[in-house]
């Protein structure tokens, strides 16, 4: 992510060049050139085209001292010693005009570019070897809960693998943030406190999951109320998955507390933690791609919810069309795994019918069948 | 990008888990519960849930053992003792049954998936912790030209900084190709020779840029056709940009001849080098996403000749637009900073008029106007 938009230092072409393949010339010369008297020029010995000359030049080529046209090949007959052109050119005819790619003094690449390979073709021809780019927010992952276990540990009787900080360490580096482990937490109010200050301490987010509930057991909730101020200031969300989602704020550093729940661990990151880095990145426009898709069979939602629907969208026949991943449970890995993308379903419906035209917001590329 | 399908070594959930928050209970003790006459449920002393009882549970808990079922929180009301509920539920109600995410012996992962975070998650509950990736294709970058230095030495009257490597590294790299440097050749036949020839033995495909035209200066296609049978497949292809392009095949590994443009070059890699490296990791699908908008402006095309237009596809209003990058020459890097896809121009046709509906083949995020 670019930090400072880049001007340029020099006109880029630094000089005018053959914007095609074939012969460089002086336009005048050909003023008089037409199908029934073609004009014939001679080949340049030098460097230079002189009056009456024309000098090979490629795609690319700086255009020859004395030439200001260049013919295309395709337009030209070779004669012994020369070549015969049939038309008049006018001067700057097939030529790339210096500075007519990027002017010098003109922005380049402006600031919060995320630097595709075609941007870094660009700043290297401009000759800038060194830009300043954005470094990407610190984000502290803690998970909590006297169940879970590092991954390639061996899960005990009743006990599971945490695959929280590893799946959103992973969403965090996609976006550009760095990603820091808290590790795990037992579920102990005051670890779980003394975690997080640590997190508030080393990173600009702090995201937990797990120890949170709309019902009793808000061990994590808590914990950050006693960190700091102002603590909590949205406990419950009416989406689903992720209903017991709290959003707190210690000493200025947001604090995203999301359920333990994989699914709606993912869904909460997508809804409150994906926005909120890419505006400290300075990249907030930056949205998942979308896609318009007919639903593929009828959906049944909670009124009052914001259903976050995983969908596999593809193209069938020109038709995009987004069917939901059928799995039993909601809290699944596979609903995403089989998934590239999510609906919202508002929570002013009771759900989709068949063939209701969706936004589909695009995590991987869209199928077809 | 997963080289081999993941079986399942175990059921996921290992064991059946509450699915809501909320109380386990055996759904028999519920079967004549009502709202005139409700249940009343005492909370069970230790794990195990015993015939009457009922006890706390939050999402993602294991079911307790002796309970069948679990009763949603915001059904129950709290009596002193115990919980009532108002309406019977049937066995495994709000249960995720045991590997009703992923059955053990199943396909969790296919081949060919490239690993998004949530892969990984899936993996790692699995306790998959180590799996087979497919090794990217080696690509050997060759650019020649007499006037190119290198990014970072400052050219000289005349030359021009070689941008090419820098941009075709990093497209191979976001495949997950492994690009391997060639440097930059002199136009000599001898010299691109010996550089492609080095690229044959280290890698799996080799990509030159500069060097070919469709006129007389055809140093690469000469030199890859001393280096070995067959050479040169195709000389030349109905693109623009990209008319010089060519083909070969040495030793049965492709070598592909791209134009010195550096936007030729790109769209050169794009169509022809992208859909092989991505058969080569195993991912032929992968194709950039696509999107149906309608061009904002007439667009003049040359029959004969398939266009690939730099265009930048934006959102106004739920319609989607694609506006010709009108910048004046066709090889200007501008063309593909300012634009986030492309669409491609049939060769029968001489043009787009304003407001024809084209697909856009996207490699950034569509904007917002």
């Amino acid at each position: 992510m670019l930090a400072d938009g880049v001007t340029a230092g020099r006109d880029l072409p630094p000089f005018p060049l053959s914007a095609v393949d074939g012969f460089a010339l002086r336009a005048r010369d050909t003023l008089e050139a037409s199908q029934l008297s073609p004009r014939t020029l001679k080949l340049a010995d030098g460097e230079r085209v002189s009056r009456g000359e024309a000098r090979r030049v490629w795609t690319g080529n700086r255009l020859p001292p004395g030439a200001d046209a260049v013919v295309m090949l395709e337009h030209t007959e070779e004669k012994p010693g020369g070549i015969q052109v049939r038309a008049p050119l006018t001067p700057g005819e097939n030529v790339s005009k210096r500075g007519e790619d990027v002017r010098r003094g003109e922005v380049a690449v402006g600031a919060g570019t995320r630097l595709r390979p075609h941007h870094l073709g660009l700043l290297a021809a401009l000759e800038m070897t060194h830009v300043s780019v954005s470094a990407g927010p610190r984000v502290a992952l803690l998970s909590t809960g006297d169940e879970l276990v590092e991954p390639g540990v061996k899960p005990g009787p009743g006990r599971v693998v945490d695959v929280n900080r590893l799946i959103l360490s992973r969403m965090c580096l996609e976006l550009g943030a760095e990603p820091l482990d808290l590790g795990i937490a037992k579920d102990d109010v005051e670890e779980i406190g003394a975690r997080i200050r640590e997190g508030l301490e080393k990173a600009d987010v702090v995201v937990t999951t797990g120890g949170t509930s709309v019902g009793r057991m808000d061990l994590v909730p808590a914990a950050v109320d006693q960190v700091g101020t102002p603590g909590v200031v949205v406990h419950g969300v009416a989406m689903r998955p992720g209903m017991p989602t709290a959003l707190a704020v210690v000493s200025g550093k947001p604090v995203l507390i999301l359920s333990g729940n994989p699914v709606a661990a993912v869904v909460g990151f997508e809804v409150f933690a994906r926005p909120l880095l890419l505006r400290l990145l300075g990249a907030e426009g930056e949205a998942r791609p979308t896609l318009r898709a007919r639903i593929s069979r009828r959906v049944p939602s909670a009124l009052g919810r914001r259903v976050f629907l995983r969908v596999y969208a593809f193209e069938r026949g020109g038709e995009f069309f987004a069917e939901p991943v059928r799995i039993r449970g909601a809290g699944n890995l596979s609903t995403l795994t089989r998934a590239n993308g999510y609906v919202i379903i508002p929570e002013n419906l009771e759900g989709l019918e068949e063939g209701a035209v969706v936004t589909v917001h695009l995590f991987d590329r869209v199928g077809r069948r």
